[in-house]
């Protein structure tokens, strides 16, 4: 018999078998399965990994250098800023391969930097090591708030919010994957390549105390909000003719939220709020500083209905972008 | 003109040149260029990571995936090791090809939680992706000592000693590179297979006050003992007849040092002790449970003299492996 690969079974498979293996040990007040960590070390401090490869997260020539090394952190930042927490200090590992040009290494490295900087991180350590492609690996700690907000509190009722637009980062995907980058305006292609972490949007509706659950979405609104759903053990109704999509996405694919729902990289916040609570979201709006926009609720359940005004469309289950099962890239 | 690239360039030329352009942020208390970055985060703690890369750490078949989990957490136990800290809190990245088999993950995936456990530390989060090869990317934190120990503090006078014996893990990569492991001992195999961090002689050297200077030996003595030299700003005479070398070392390659200077891997500890000291680190022996060996004695000046008891062999700039680079494998 065949030995099953990861390819076969899939991430999301794989860490389901996984997670509930693995113990939390003294000092870890969340342990993994989360965008980060909780832990104690004097004080409470998130803890996250995360890692952008060529010929996986992107090909040669999508991103300049300096953009590989700002995207790595800021992929990083993202996942701090969907438990509300302020990034601090962070180590990297660098796999180059030897033909790697230095001016190209040293720019990266910029970018790695400017980026912290701009989070308000530092760097602090690192490692590199020869690679046969190249992969950037960061290690981000984040200070964490008072209120600990993780994928498991939505409740049948809770409606479902998500910061800024949709889509526009899996439309970059696909444009420069068919060499027609040059087609898309340049703020839409500056969704894949720079993406904005919503590290204020994510504190504050933390510190509100309104939000019962948040994720990034970092691998498609779909798959997210399966993660949120399986977590929480409920369902949700998601209104996909509500999908706050830009006006370049409706330029190029009208109303169709396809893309929105199964592409990735947004990098958005995905959260739940219960309704008693939907009304002091309303007087968060100008400190937010970013638009965020009602998709549905949460139900009972354990599935994912996507409706209309006309009423339901489809029941699906939680997928998305699975690196190993690679459905985003044949879906484009 | 042709790019230079990282292998034209080499790793450690590459860090002399970024390093000093890193400045230390808030709360950094000792940034990049240590074994461990040193972080003010309620209390003062220590934070690295490091890799390891099929096809560049090890070739296929020379660990099995238990192993390669094990000795991707120990090699960043011994960063922790050498700054005299305590394990406690790491993050993991697998880089996986879509064709390796899941039960190989999962037997990897508990060679680090089973490595992490032994170490006092946990597992708190992860991240899995595709990559071309397999690679094993861990960030660690552990708690700091009261005292500092970096690789900055050695002054002329202060005796070299290294714990354990030098040049067994880069015997048994020569033998599994040339597929003749099966002639060298288990023991020496074990010592390439499952370093063991040197984590309790590493905090008694530290929390005594006798170590002016302490570096892990990952990268050969030669290479490390040349970090120290060049961040101390001094140069060293190493007695190459007093290397501490295993029985089966010597019975391979009799006197020869010449593969315990230059191979890797030892993850032994390299400190540098002032004269007034050595008498209290007699003192300590029974504590260390480990064999310690003087080796030298840091001298002014910045380069590397090897001597045997006639006196003095050659003289060598610092270096040793350097993965882009590849001096340790055309040496074997």
């Amino acid at each position: 018999m065949a030995l099953r690969t990861i390819a076969d079974v899939g991430e999301f498979a794989f860490l389901s078998r996984l997670l509930p293996r693995l113990r939390a040990g003294r000092g870890t007040v969340v342990g993994p399965g989360q965008d980060c960590a909780v832990i104690e070390c004097g004080g409470r401090w998130l803890f996250t990994i995360d890692a952008l490869v060529e010929g996986v997260h992107f090909e040669s020539g999508w991103l300049a250098p300096r953009q590989i090394g700002r995207k790595s952190l800021l992929i990083n930042a993202s996942d701090i800023a969907a438990m509300g927490g302020q990034p601090r200090f962070c180590v990297v590992n660098l796999g180059v391969p030897p033909s790697y040009p230095v001016r190209d290494l040293h720019a990266l490295q910029r970018g790695i930097v400017a980026a912290a900087a701009r989070c308000g991180a530092s760097v602090v350590g690192g490692n590199l090591t020869r690679a046969a492609r190249l992969s950037v690996s960061i290690a981000l700690l984040g200070a964490a708030p008072r209120r600990l907000v993780t994928r498991q509190g939505a409740r049948p009722g809770d409606r479902i919010y998500v910061t800024g637009t949709l889509g526009d980062a899996a439309l970059a995907v696909r444009h420069l994957s068919a060499g027609r980058a040059g087609k898309l305006p340049v703020h839409v292609l500056r969704r894949f390549r720079e993406p904005t972490p919503r590290l204020h949007a994510g504190r504050i509706l933390v510190e509100s105390g309104i939000v019962s659950a948040m994720i990034d979405v970092s691998d498609g609104l779909h798959q997210d909000l399966g993660h949120v759903c399986t977590q929480s053990r409920v369902g949700a109704a998601v209104r996909v003719d509500q999908m706050p999509l830009s006006r370049a996405y409706r330029a190029l694919l009208g109303a169709d939220p396809w893309l929105a729902l199964q592409g990735g990289e947004d990098y958005e916040l995905l959260c739940t709020i219960p309704e008693r609570h939907v009304k002091k979201l309303k007087g968060l709006h100008a400190r937010l500083a970013c638009p965020i926009t009602c998709i549905g609720e949460i139900i009972a359940g354990r599935r994912i209905q996507l409706r209309d005004d006309r009423g339901l469309i489809t029941h699906v289950e939680a997928s998305g972008f699975d690196h190993f099962r690679m459905r985003r890239r044949q879906g484009s």
